[in-house]
């Protein structure tokens, strides 16, 4: 039977996941795929999380020439996380003809071009089923089933943190600075949240997904970004009562050519598949010009869920000679992005309570040539009344301009917040 | 550039769908994927079909010989449907080192083992992605995403068919008949819906799913099958008044080393992620030990979504020079069922509207070990009651003779009908 030798940098979270599966179903993957897989090497300072696992302390080490030298490893999987000392040592496996497994889409979507220029030198295999959505198979899916398809739209959850705080929010009725409280103390948000919170995660998740359906290298840079700390249990509330459900959406279109790709919150209609998506789950919502719609579901994170993808990877890197290629990585940075995209807009508005403003709001609105979809308005106290509206498309600029206007109507207090729909 | 030979057998549906991806596509696929593809050979009688799509009738025939001594073809896809000529057919291209592509269910569930034994024989590859959910890359998902988990339950929407009709019932509140009707005049049902409405197409596509799920052959004819003729908007309407949603499922688990396989309607909670799977889409819900939860969405029938699925395996067989290999076929048949498994169930019973009723049946069912989830009673016409209940677990056995003693009890006009729900 086939052996291959296997390394292992860093034993955090899904470094412990990983080597917890391969333990426990080595019978199976040699019975079913054919191959043996041995940890040969295991790069970690802590050696007690080595001792934890059983392994056999001789492996462990903090030397990646440990790996480098061992001819019989040929499948480094890496669980550091952010950009060095992972992109240094992985460029140095992936030169010496080892090919490399990897959830960390920060390195990814910031050097994929470097890593795959050292791949094609030597033929090594580069492999990240687990960088954009945990133990969702997105990237095989995209890859190897979508090959007679142009894709036209990719619409993700794939951020377990915010999903997990937007989902309490509306469930609880809760605020976002108690959920978010809430989320850190249980572990599911990290003491800066921000790579969370802020979208930066799921930007560099967004940018992955779009370069392999768009077929050209779509920078993370290149993605508008907005983060959840906006959202508020006011306008989940209001959005409920229009049947709208707000998530945190990574969105890419190829519209005539044109790549739009943003990171946003956005409310979604309570039956879009996406919108049962909830706590730690995550969904990928693509559309291809032949296949239609797919949805692909899971768990986006944990140390088993997103260690069965790399475990997958593993497996296919060691039983396959002539790895994947994405020549397109090398070959075209996507440039034509339209910024100017359309969207519905779901506005939260404090107004003075008093006849004859409603028809001022959709007076400003319909002069910019916004129509409305429907509307709620509430007394308030005060002499305050909430108005909410729900515009039909119309362009970012469009909107921006309208919106000035009615910052600027004296009949409005407040422009309280303004969320995106996607329908 | 690789350049590998194509034969199409069939120009149906999905061969012209196939053939005008392949076209289409044909750029794409050399950028992308570093390959060529050429249709090489056509097999179909009715030349105006070839006509249609501009194919040189040169390459078209009846011959599977024409197929057989090209030398420069190495895929044949399949689109006859039914056992004969395909089985033929395709077991001749295996043994002449041909790769295979199709999308035959009743091929498939009934001769894997002779059409692996014969690919086996010379290397060549059989690939099915487009067999067991049209669009929905499902069996790469199982084969090539899932090693480092057994799974545990498989539960799907695999027939659109029956899924467009029930969701129909559901929608317009009509009648089984009715809907079947309209179903047949869009096409969307075939003359002799047999196949679909009874369950026997969801029952080979289940067979394959448990096979590469359980590792080992679970034979079609070892799965029990309920279509969903019985099924009456009666049903419906009190299903929603509980959250439940029926749909035609095909549900495998492995239940501490026996399986359960079973195709049958059932209800399910209006918030499983299956529910929201209506018309002619298909859903797979998976559980790995490892992964949690997946779940699988798309189009499941139609030229263009089952093409998009046959040209996804023609050009991975067309990349590959090892092919994928599923010893477990020929090695082991699962012999080890249960057919006692546990369900709940829905009972809707016609009573004398008179008092003590609902104790008399209570009192029948807790006898019988069977508890009640919920329950609700509609006073009717000429001293009739209708009793709708929800069970808790019990197995089929134990609920066969509470049923029998239902029907034998002197308060109950009519047991009108029996439905499981599934959690």
């Amino acid at each position: 039977m086939k052996k291959v030798g296997i390394a292992l940098l860093g034993l955090g979270v899904v470094g412990s996941g990983t080597y917890r599966i391969l333990k426990s179903k080595a019978e199976n993957i040699k019975r079913d795929y054919g191959v043996e897989l041995e940890v040969r090497q295991v790069l970690e300072k802590d050696l007690s999380k080595a001792e934890a696992l059983g392994i056999d302390l001789s492996i462990v080490s903090c030397d990646i020439a440990n790996v480098l030298n061992d001819k019989e490893i040929s499948v480094v999987a890496e669980f550091f996380g952010g950009i060095e000392p992972a992109k240094t040592f992985l460029i140095a496996c992936l030169k010496a003809g080892k090919s490399v497994v990897t959830s960390n889409k920060e390195l990814f979507s910031k050097h994929w071009p470097e890593l795959e220029a050292a791949a094609k030198e030597t033929g090594a295999g580069i492999y990240f089923e687990a960088s954009c959505g945990g133990g969702v198979p997105i990237i095989r899916a995209l890859h190897e089933s979508c090959q007679g398809n142009d894709i036209l739209e990719i619409k993700g959850i794939v951020n377990g943190t915010t999903n997990y705080i937007l989902s309490n929010m509306s469930e609880k009725g809760s605020d976002y600075a108690d959920t978010l409280k809430e989320a850190q103390r249980l572990g599911y948000a990290e003491a800066n949240p921000s790579a969370d919170v802020d979208g930066f995660d799921s930007t560099y998740k967004l940018s992955i997904l779009s370069s392999l359906s768009f077929r050209k290298r779509v920078p993370y840079t290149a993605i508008y970004r907005e983060g959840i700390s906006g959202v508020t249990k006011e306008d989940i509330k209001y959005g409920k009562e229009f049947g709208l459900t707000v998530k945190l959406l990574a969105i890419s279109k190829n519209v005539g050519g044109k790549i739009e790709a943003h990171v946003y919150p956005a409310f979604i209609p309570d039956d879009h598949p996406l919108a049962k998506v909830s706590g730690a789950f995550n969904g990928i919502y693509v559309v291809g010009d032949n296949v239609g719609e797919l949805m692909f579901y899971g768990k986006g994170a944990g140390d088993l869920p997103t260690g069965s993808a790399i475990v997958s990877d593993i497996v296919y890197a060691a039983t396959h000679d002539i790895h994947k290629r994405y020549p397109f990585i090398l070959e075209e940075e996507a440039s034509d992005f339209n910024n100017d995209f359309e969207s519905e807009y779901f506005i939260r508005l404090i107004a003075k309570d008093q006849t004859g403003v409603l028809s001022e709001i959709t007076g400003i609105l319909g002069k910019a040539g916004i129509s409305i979809d429907s509307m709620v308005q509430k007394a308030g106290s005060h002499g305050k009344a909430t108005i909410v509206l729900i515009t039909q498309k119309t362009t970012e600029l469009t909107f921006k301009a309208a919106l000035d206007a009615l910052k600027q109507a004296a009949c409005i207090d407040e422009v309280a917040n303004v969320i995106r729909v996607e329908k």
